[in-house]
């Protein structure tokens, strides 16, 4: 379609592109660059006039410059008369930030939320929020999408479901892993943490069956890489054969890298929801792509039709 | 007053100090932090259920992550009741990006504004806004200070209006340098620029008598300092025996320190709206500071009183 252009902003390129191959379009003409004194300059180098515009972002680091370019381009774009502007959200920064869990704690993920919808956005396209109830806090339309569909065939892909074991490295994560469980044929284990006494550490118990089984964690993020390495370690301890450790937004802050290089986790399956560095791409980590299940979603809203329950919750 | 509050965010802590000082509060207890993906984590370590509560945050650079530091504070005061949040923004950025002077370009600085009142702000203090109409960019009061006066006091005290010109910059901002003039009772002049034909450099013409004068130009912002510089030799040319520069904001990105070492302005009068890392003060550089103005600012608008007239116009 002519009226629906898609723009990439600086956060994930490689992404946006993958998108715009399977959507069969070229990339919008922008730059988003910076002036002398580090404030955001947006030039939109093509008339959007009318268009339905997907907006290509990842809140991930560094998440306020990419928040920022988000909301000014946006601005730009409804001063400029687009009919209809999507953004489209791999990653979506602040979602922990979701509650108020001590006093006086703001509510990021909210005020992101508002900000968004005050520049100006449409609908929202996500990517395994990190809590689902972020959904409500917007007022207009958000696809939600899942990641661990994608994760899990890639696993069966590679036949590393027979005698495996689907692993969730928390309670907040079952319902996500046992439907991966149930495509992959598995049975299900669940690491609960818990403290015996205060300040005393945190012990890993594993419920469910892993002894002589390959165990397979899937998670939504993975950022200090401390509950997974040491999940990994408790299910070796255990007896499993080998720890595969998956999850859709590769945060990987601080010592990640280090200690999943070090840990006995035997391959890291993420997406590409955030772009790495070529640095932080170490030999046990793969990534499969977002790019098709997100370039799909696109078309599928674009057409005004239902976008493909496989691979999404749809919420209004 | 009990239920006065002001907190300091990480862009200008001394500042924040000063005001606190000329308040006669101590600042209130929080702690502005890093989580180890980069995302802002706030710790407000005392009630300020009921207060009326102060933020001190410059928009300076970093600008998008000193933005979200004033906007997630504004959320999580809200959400924990405070009276009224009166932002104290004593440099405002993105004010340059205040219309649309190309397609499809933002207006920045509003999409800024309606951040700051959709996160819960009540009332906001700025200082030498770079143009005055970004006050109605806002629906809640806005209280607008000058620097000017202070910048002219410095003068007054070391006697340098005496065999002075006033100089304005540009067509811009002859007001302010029309005032500033009156108040040290020196001519005044004003830098015309040209652009004589496209592709050739601009001029510099000097409307005005500056031979055998001391020149005190006084501006807005110096951010690269390429037109101050180009200026204060234009001055030389024309007979000023000596330049000097002031400005309210000591943007300095780039460029500015070596260009303004290099150049033959003599000194340089800047307020502290925006911290300086020490590298960046030079000999030739003279700061005094907006603390007293903002300080009694915050006062009068605690107390309901008009802000004094001598240093600020005042809407709404
Ligand atoms: N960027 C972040 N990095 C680490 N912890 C965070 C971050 N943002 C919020 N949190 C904290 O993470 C907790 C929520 O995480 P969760 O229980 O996994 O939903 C809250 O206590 C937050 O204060
Ligand atoms: N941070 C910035 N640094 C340099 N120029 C800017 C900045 N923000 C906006 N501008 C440009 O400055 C011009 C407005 O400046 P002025 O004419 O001084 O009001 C516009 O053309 C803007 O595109």
């Amino acid at each position: 379609g002519e009226k629906l252009k898609i723009f990439a902003l600086n956060s994930n390129k490689p992404l946006a592109e993958g998108i715009a191959k399977t959507v069969g379009v070229e990339l919008g003409k922008s730059s988003v660059s910076r002036f002398s004194d580090g404030e955001i300059q947006i030039n939109i180098d093509e008339s959007i006039r009318g268009a339905d515009v997907f907006l290509i972002q990842s809140t991930s680091a560094p998440v306020n410059d990419n928040l920022m370019e988000l909301l000014i381009m946006i601005d730009a774009l409804r001063r400029a008369s687009a009919r209809t502007i999507n953004a489209v959200i791999p990653y979506y920064g602040y979602a922990r930030q979701d509650r108020k869990s001590r006093a006086r704690e703001p509510i990021t993920a909210k005020l992101v939320a508002n900000m968004l919808q005050r520049a100006g956005a449409d609908r929202i396209v996500a990517l395994d929020l990190h809590a689902a109830q972020i959904q409500g806090f917007f007022d207009i339309p958000v696809d939600h999408m899942m990641g661990a569909p994608l994760l899990a065939s890639y696993f069966l892909q590679h036949h590393l479901n027979e005698g495996a074991v689907t692993v969730s490295p928390d309670h907040g994560g079952v319902t996500r892993a046992r439907k991966v469980a149930e495509f992959l044929k598995t049975p299900l284990a669940i690491i609960d943490k818990r403290r015996p006494r205060a300040n005393v550490a945190e012990v890993m118990n594993i419920i469910g069956h892993v002894e002589g089984k390959r165990a397979i964690i899937i998670d939504d993020m993975i950022d200090t890489a401390g509950t997974i390495t040491l999940a990994a370690q408790a299910l070796k301890d255990a007896g499993a054969t080998e720890v595969y450790a998956s999850c859709t937004h590769p945060v990987l802050s601080g010592p990640a890298i280090d200690r999943i290089q070090n840990s006995s986790i035997k391959q890291l399956v993420v997406t590409d929801s955030i772009q790495m560095p070529p640095e932080m791409k170490i030999d046990k980590m793969v990534q499969v792509s977002v790019a098709k299940l997100l370039g799909e979603a696109i078309v599928r809203i674009y057409e005004n039709e239902p976008v493909s329950p496989l691979f999404s919750i749809q919420h209004q």
